[in-house]
């Protein structure tokens, strides 16, 4: 497990049902540390209370209050135990405040059958040495932004120009997904994937931060070796919050996450 | 409250964050009480437990096990009480055992901003005496489905097909919906819109019942007086799984809530 990723969502067991963890600085943005992050390590955490049953199926996060860097404590239960996949619940806490509450449905994937009965269409990308690398951001930029420097990103183009002040209206944004140290996806990693891009609001011309109030993730496959394809919409924004889906697609052409989220809208840059 | 749903939806307050409810037969359908209609009990019951946030905006259920006609106790927690919503957990129970968990936002719809930016679009539906009124079906399904009874549903003939032996294959069911004695929509109503029409699988050729594992719906606007319109539809059956997504527009063309579940692709018969 030598891989950055690896490292950062680390649990260590303090008592029955209770993990510690630490939440590393290398993911914080914008008003706290990462959801996406945040959600790999409390899936992380329910992997372990959840027997022969190895991977999250189906996982929902209400943020309750933004995360920092440090100690973070995490407790499970088991609401239901069946044969193919179980039931839990968690909560991530620090200095006695909940942060995440979390339920979850765990099975093993790899036992699924192989049917596969999609019209799902996967995201054209252009080619990666097309698409515009996030590491060439401004210096100032990834300072605050240490997320950005956790992975290869490699945005479309054709839904970036808000990063240079001309966003597209689509609200869309996709690209290129491969996490450091060349750590392979698996379905933890993309509890990550579904909620590491930038608010599709950018894309709308609404920079600036867009908390969660509710994702729900469905990891629907193991996902093959190699990039994945990610690409987030929205189109609904309408009382100061927007849904956001997400669709992963792995490098073998398959859809192996479904996502959505309810945000809050970026307040209006208030003009002096 | 004169209006069946009105009466079948009640609960008494038992004590502080404990509510008791009769779920009324007439909700039944395949293996157990419909999941729309308990997340409104349920709705209810966190509209008890969250002063001056009369409405869901975010609501999300893991069904545990499938409840029946009958007594039930609703057990709610506050986990995060804030200005403009509340973060409330609730558990539905009957004989000790937990049948659904649920997570939800609340809040007052009415006093979001007007602001509306969406790029979907309104399902196409052909004029209500076009379609086929689901009262129609044989008495002997209405038999063993008396949800279809609680209703007032017209589906769209192009994605009915299944009823007659022809499914489309398009995975789409679409249709107007109305409760009985003219009871017009609102937020609470909307948890049971997103959940109660057939499952897409019938459009599929997959007749059978498709037990959902996780279903979260966002309200996002106080639906007008009428009509409405609910569209279902699946993308991705995979692993013996798939996922439904369900939008909700009301008489006045406004996009009033978007759910999505994930749940068990119904067994292939067994032919003998």
């Amino acid at each position: 497990m030598g891989t950055e990723f690896d490292r950062d969502i680390e649990i260590t067991t303090a008592a029955e049902g209770e993990y510690a963890a630490e939440l590393a600085p290398g993911w914080v943005v914008g008003g706290g540390v990462n959801g996406g992050y945040l959600l790999a390590v409390i899936g992380n955490a329910l992997r372990a209370s959840a027997p022969g049953k190895p991977d999250p199926i189906a996982v929902t996060a209400y943020y309750l209050a933004a995360s920092k860097p440090g100690p973070a404590t995490i407790r499970t239960r088991v609401l239901r135990e069946g044969r193919g996949t179980s039931t839990l619940a968690a909560d991530l806490s620090q200095d006695g405040t909940d942060c995440i509450t979390v339920l979850a449905t765990y099975g093993d994937l790899s036992t699924l059958s192989d049917d596969v009965r999609t019209t799902a269409v996967e995201p054209e990308l252009p080619a990666l040495e097309e698409c515009l690398s996030v590491s060439m951001a401004p210096e100032e930029i990834r300072r605050i932004a240490p997320l950005m420097s956790r992975f290869d990103l490699r945005l479309d183009p054709a839904y970036a120009g808000w990063a240079m002040g001309k966003p597209s209206g689509n609200g869309v944004i996709q690209g290129w997904l491969r996490l450091n140290d060349d750590r392979e996806p698996d379905p933890l990693s993309l509890l990550l994937a579904v909620d590491a891009l930038p608010p599709v609001t950018f894309d709308l011309g609404m920079p600036g931060w867009a908390p969660t109030l509710e994702l729900s993730a469905h990891i629907r496959a193991v996902p093959a070796k190699g990039w994945l394809k990610v690409r987030h919409e929205t189109r609904n924004l309408a009382g100061g919050m927007f849904e956001e889906d997400c669709v992963v697609w792995d490098s073998a052409g398959r859809l192996v996450a479904q996502s959505r989220q309810l945000a809050k809208a970026p307040r209006p840059e208030t003009r002096g």
